[in-house]
Parts: C-alpha cells; sequence; structure tokens
C-alpha cells in the first residue's frame, strides 16, 4: 500500500498510489514531485487555478483540527479545478461506534481520493487498507506527514534555487525528540548528500534510531546543544517549536528555552542565503522581527505546501 | 407542501418540489428517480461531473450530524456542477433563539435548493412552508428519510438488475421498532408487489400502525424472531443496527443481540442472488468476514445514495 | 490600511483595498457599491453565476458562529465563479497559541481575498496589517461592520427605487446603544442627507459620540422613547433587537419591552411606502403577522447581502 515511488519511472504509474510515509520517496520521485510543484506554482501565478481535476472529488478528512494543513489541501484541491468534501471529527459516525475502515470505505464511495489527518499512527495505512482510491497522509499522530517533509524539501530546493543539495549544511533546531516534521525530513534529505546538524537540549535530542538509520546511509550528522556554534556555516535553519510539557520540569524548561530563539542576533553573522524555515505554528521560537529579513522563508514554505499537494494529488489522479 | 408526485406526468412538474415524505412516491414517480439515477450513475462513471446544475446553489442545513449523509448530498451537488454552502449546528443562529422558519428564509435568500437534516419530527415540513425553493428532507428525527428510502430501493432494483419486484422476497433485520429507514423503504416497497419477512426480538417488532397499513394495501408480511427460518428464502437482506440503549434490560439485549448478527455462517446456504444491506453506519451487525462475499451490497448502497440524491436535485430544480 | 475609498475614483483603484470601516465610504464610493451591487443582483437572476472570480480563493475566516453573515461571504465567492476555504474557531491554530498576525499571513499564502469576523474591536485592522491580500471585515466586536451598513444603504434605496434620499426619513428602533449596525448605518446615511430618528428605551439610546459627530456633519436627528409619535412620518423604519440582558434589571426590561415591538398595528397608518427593515436574527421584535405585508423587507435586505459582497468581492479583486 506504501509502495516505492522510484522505481515507477513510466508515466502513470503514480495514478493510485498512497502517499502515506516519506520512506516511499527516493531522489527520482522526491525530484518528481518538485517539478510538478513548480509547474504547479507557475499555473496559480499565472491563473490562478486550472481544470485538471475537473470532475474528481477530494474526501478531505481531520479527526483533529490543524487548520493549515486541511486548508492547504483544500486550496490546492479547488486551485486544480476539484470538488472538495470536508469531513472533521465533530461531523463523524465514528461517535456511532464505526470504525475507520467503515467511514473510509463510505467516503470512498463518493469521492475520487482522500486525506486523513489522525490522531494515531498507523491510521493512514488502515484507511489506504480499506479503498482502492488513492489515500494522502495528512499527519497520523506521532506516525508521518510527508506531505510536511515534501514541501519543506520543495523550499528548501526552491530558495536555492537548485535540487542539488550535495554538501549543503542543514541545521535542525528545538525539540527533534517529538518533532514528527524533523524525523521525516531528515529521513527524505538522506538521500541528497547534506549535511545535518541537531540543536536541542539534551532530553530532546533526535531519536537514536534515526541517527543510526541515517550514519549507515552514509549522511554526515552532528548533535549539539550550542546553536551559535553552527548557525553562521548552515545553509538551512529548520526551527521547531520547544513545547513546555515536553519537559520533565519547569526549571529544566527555563534553563535551555531561550537558547532555541531565533532573534535577528542569532542571524547577524549567517550566510545571506541562509533559508530560515519552521513548520508553524511558533509560539515564540522565532521572533517576529526576523520576519521581515528575507531569509526568512516560513510563509514561502506554507505557500509552497499548496503547491506541492496540487502536485501529489494530480499525480496520483494521473493527471500530472 | 408534500405534494404527490406519481400524478405530475408531464415533463418538468417535479420543478419547484420539496422532498419530505416517501408517501410522495408511487410507482411512477420511484421509476422516474431511479431512471434519473442511472443516467447521473453513467455520468459520473464516464465524466465525474456535469455542468447540469451550474449557478445553482445549495444550503446543506444540518442540525445534527451525520457524515455519510451530509456528504452524500454535497458530493452530489457538486458532482452536478451546483455550489454547496454547508451550515451545521454549531454555527447556526438557533443559538440566538431565532425560529426555524426564520433560519430557513434567510438561508432561501442565498439557495436555489435547501437539505435539511434536523432532530425534530415535522421540521422538514415547517421548513417548506417557510420557502419557495424546494426542501430536501434528510431526516428529521422519528419522522422521515425519504432519500434514504430511494437510495434502497434503487439499490434493491440495481443489484437484481430489474424494476419489476413482484413476488420477490424482502427480509428486514433487527430493530425494528425504532428504525425509521425500514419503516419508510417497507411503506415504499408495497408499491411493488414484494412480500416482506420482519426479524426482530419481540420488543422490537415493526410498529402496529405500519403493519396494518400495508396490509391494507394488501402486501404479504410476515413476523418472526427467527432470522434462520426465513433467510434462505430471500431475494434481499435488509439489516439495521440493534441498539442496546432500546432495550429494557441488558439481560434482555445480552439474550437475543447475538441472533441478528450476519456472519458468513447466516448466509451460506442463502441465494446466490442475495442483495445483503445496511443503510450503515453498522456496528457488528454485519461481520467484516461478510463483505467480501458479492451479495454484500452496502456499500455499493452508499454510493447510490449520491445517484438517488443528484436525481433528486436535478429532478426539483428542473434540469433533470 | 482602512484607506478613504472616495478619491479613488479612477478605474481599478479599488484593488487590492481593505473594507475594514464604513467611516472609509463617502457618497461616491458607496454609490459604486450600490451600482456594482445591481449588476450582481441582475446577473444571479439571469445566470445565477458568473466567472468572474475564477481561480480566485477566499479565506471566509470566523472566530465567531454567524450563519448568516458567512453564508452570505461564500454564497457571494462561489456565485461569482471563486474558490471558498472555510475556517472557524473551532478548526483554528489560535489554540495552539499562534496570534491572529500568523494566522492570517499563513491563509493568505492559498488566498487571495480574506474575510474576517472576531470578537475584537480592532481585529480586521491587525488582520490587514499582515497580509497584502485584501481584507474584508464582517464584524469585529464592538467594532465595525462595514458590510452590513452598505447592505442595509442599498436595501434603502432599491426599496426607495433611488440613490437620492434628501429629505427621507430614517426611524431606528430599539437598542441604539449597543446595536453595531445603527451606529454604522447611521455614519453613513450621514452622507445622504436623510433626517434621523432615535426611538430606544432611555438606557439604549444612540451614544452621544454619535450623535455629536452627525450633528457636526449637519444631520438632522431627533431622539425619543415614543415609536407612535415619528413612525407615520417615517420613510425608513430599521429595527434592532432589545436583549434582555442589556437592562440593569427584569423589571426595567418587562416596562419598555412592548414599546418596540413591531406588530401591524403599529404600522397601520404608516406610509404605504414605508421600508421595514431588521439586520436579523429578530427575537419577537417584529411579530411574523408583519411578514406578509409587502413593506416588510428584512428577507429581501438579507438577500442584498449577497450582492453587496458580491460587488465588493469584485470591486476588491478588479473584476466589477
Amino acid at each position: 500500500m506504501a509502495a516505492p515511488l522510484d522505481a515507477k519511472a513510466g508515466k502513470g504509474e503514480w495514478v493510485g498510489q498512497n502517499i502515506l510515509s516519506v520512506e516511499q520517496f527516493g531522489v527520482d520521485s522526491a525530484k518528481r514531485v518538485l517539478r510538478v510543484a513548480d509547474e504547479m506554482k507557475a499555473m496559480v501565478k499565472r491563473d490562478g487555478s486550472s481544470d485538471l481535476l475537473k470532475g474528481k472529488l477530494l474526501a478531505n478528512i481531520f479527526y483533529e483540527p490543524s487548520t493549515r494543513t486541511s486548508c492547504s489541501f483544500q486550496s490546492a484541491m479547488l486551485r486544480l479545478g476539484g470538488l472538495v468534501v470536508s469531513v472533521n471529527e465533530s461531523s463523524s459516525s465514528v461517535k456511532k461506534g464505526e470504525t475507520l475502515s467503515d467511514t473510509i470505505k463510505c467516503l470512498s464511495c463518493y469521492a475520487d481520493v482522500l486525506v486523513l489527518r489522525h490522531p494515531v499512527k498507523g491510521s493512514a495505512a488502515i484507511a489506504a487498507a480499506a479503498t482502492e482510491k488513492p489515500v494522502l497522509n495528512a499527519g497520523d499522530g506521532v506516525g508521518e506527514h510527508p506531505t510536511q517533509a515534501l514541501l519543506d524539501l520543495y523550499t528548501i530546493t526552491s530558495e536555492m534555487g537548485t535540487a542539488d543539495l550535495r554538501g549543503k549544511v542543514v541545521t535542525m533546531v528545538g525539540d527533534l525528540k517529538n518533532g514528527r516534521t524533523v524525523h521525516s525530513l531528515s529521513k527524505l534529505l538522506a538521500h541528497f548528500g547534506v549535511t545535518l546538524n541537531y540543536v536541542s537540549p539534551a532530553s530532546l535530542q533526535m531519536p537514536r534510531y534515526i541517527v543510526e538509520e541515517l550514519a549507515a546511509k552514509g549522511v554526515s550528522q552532528h548533535e549539539t546543544s550550542d546553536l551559535e556554534s553552527v548557525v553562521n556555516q548552515s545553509d538551512v535553519l529548520y526551527v521547531t517549536r520547544v513545547q513546555k510539557e515536553r519537559f520533565e520540569s519547569e526549571d529544566e524548561y527555563n534553563a535551555v528555552k531561550d537558547s532555541f530563539i531565533i532573534t535577528p542576533a542569532t542571524i547577524a553573522n549567517a550566510k545571506s542565503s541562509l533559508v530560515i524555515m519552521h513548520p508553524l505554528p511558533r509560539v515564540g521560537e522565532i521572533s517576529e522581527a526576523v520576519d521581515s529579513d528575507p531569509r526568512a522563508a516560513y510563509f514561502r514554505q506554507m505557500e509552497n505546501g499548496m503547491y506541492v499537494r496540487m502536485a501529489l494529488l494530480a499525480l496520483v489522479l494521473g493527471k500530472a
């Protein structure tokens, strides 16, 4: 169900595929998404919308609230000329005791493609098993959020003006233990020859299994709790939320929190080509004073999410 | 307001009609819905959507949650090229003390057709009285749910490959006392010459007024609590939820619950042409092991709901 | 950000403008809205919808429920061929601690125009400062609700058949202290040479700052608590809700409440050309027996809201 997409070189072989995990993507398939996203961006800038997915209906199913991801998928489908029906937890029959499989089977009676956000890891795979229509995972709890990793990659490559990332330094900052986005992104970047810096409090380090997996692939990785030591050599600064509730004590939180807030001073001597990213929402991790810095890419990153989701919708529906 | 539709033979006379009750339908009008639903199905399979209802706007008003009915109506309108504005309880001004009539009058200022789901019996008629725009009843409490009965009929006829149901045996199973869908469906089937079997616990039998009404029309009806005695002679097996909270005691519930669960064994010797239906959601009444049986029609039944609602929307808007 | 629109005589100068306050409008700009609304009404009556805003996407953001305003904006955008993504409080990331500015910045990545309803005064201006896309204020707490005032004006002029209101008598009835709509409408009418009557309980009079502001502009204003004394000379009767909770005591409420209920008797000797309006929802202020009176314009007023919002959306997107 979560088939590798890289082998699928021939035209049309993405049709009907589920997008469940970043692990489906290698260099070829990731680059294909980037190329189609570029086409989508050009089309939106030129025309606003197209008729590419006319007659196709998306069931946009959110079992937990996520304004930006939900709106991004809706906007993507609508700008492709498709139709959208939204389902959220409060309107769902799950309350009546229905299984997720049955809900998905029902919604796939009306829809041509399904997007699912669900708090439980593995839900997207269960959904994909319940229907022959393509399912796009929009986040399954502590599991995966593959479209986020792809939009992050698209942002890096489009900000840099190249998809050749060999030798580039990507620095990830914040709560790397619980941050689903950095887990997925680091796995995806492993294909691209980058060096990864992990900057976090000791208690919130990148999980060992990821570090080991990437090491086995020959990825150069460095861990530190000192942002200053790596920021000036970085090409990308990927900032995540450091949530107070993740710490064992408030003292521990207070001791480190200021080390992971990006201000104009933090990046005063960083590269002029630095790409500053954040999956948003932010709650203070990047000072608003940074917003006007041309290197602040996080709102362009948000916009890119729409283009990448347009690309994925078009690809799995055979219209890219 | 709930005009009989059978006399309306001339083209266009459905225009502006409300669909409030299954009692508006006789053989002619029901068959017209089936024919138009067939056209809709063919169109969706071929093109995905049409422009038939371009410029028409549906106010899809749900005062109680119902994912599948709401999505079905939304999908139906969108696939016809129409526009949809959704209103649910939480976004409604009823909280501010507004009457249902005023809410409907307001929404009909923007809309060309209205769909209403409301927990109170008679609400759909109140809504229809408040506007000149057609109102489709999507369930008014213990009252009616006419589009469900029509999609059930459409499923029976399309699974059987004929709209001539004379002599066919339809067996309804489960909570026949509280099941709104079986009440409406039995009234509709009364026009078609079928034999009806009612299989339920003694405390959840089909209401006397329905049995008497159908008897007066000459419908052959049989009541039993023994599914095994009738399943093998059945052409249709219509299963409904048996909810624990409908029983007077948990003992009573436990005593009977297993008698009304359909498993592969239940239908092992049933006709190969049996049509197994359920209005969904199910909560265990049909074992998932039955899903792969080609006779399991309940997800096709779900899909048919969209075609039947497309047919009704097109008919009352004069575009069928 | 809330630029005056009257000076903007040249074609296209509305493009990208925010609509935040009724104070942006003078006679010229208000009349332009009325003219475009007339075109929109004719188009809807003729075709149902157009492709004027094809490829444009509205983010319809409601931080407090308001069925009719939300549906009115959605319907307006859809009937113009545009796309709509709806965001409400329950689906918003504000719960995660995100600022309104960040939420707006994110949504403006997907959208071409934003509508915001928010309980806090000044929110619309904050939103407008956060994005270069046009923001339409759909009500910011006790602040402004400019599209309501414009649709009220449109209703008055279209019911009267003229935009020349000099010498006309507009009587506002009810809670004039807390009624945002009458504050905005009176400011807008100040440009049009009308006489204003304010009929309210003593404790719910029109705020002094508004009376003084209009007096300074030479507007003829009269205050009374006796509706009977002014109703027969009125050209417009604008009724608002008198909410029990606004009074200091229930006795005070009971003493006056019946004085502000419009019944057929109230208007028995009023002008045959009287225009009876109410921003809705009503909770008894106008008897339902008045609804069939041809002078009852409040549901036409509701419908006009859609045309006025279509006009504003088209104007700020450069397509009017």
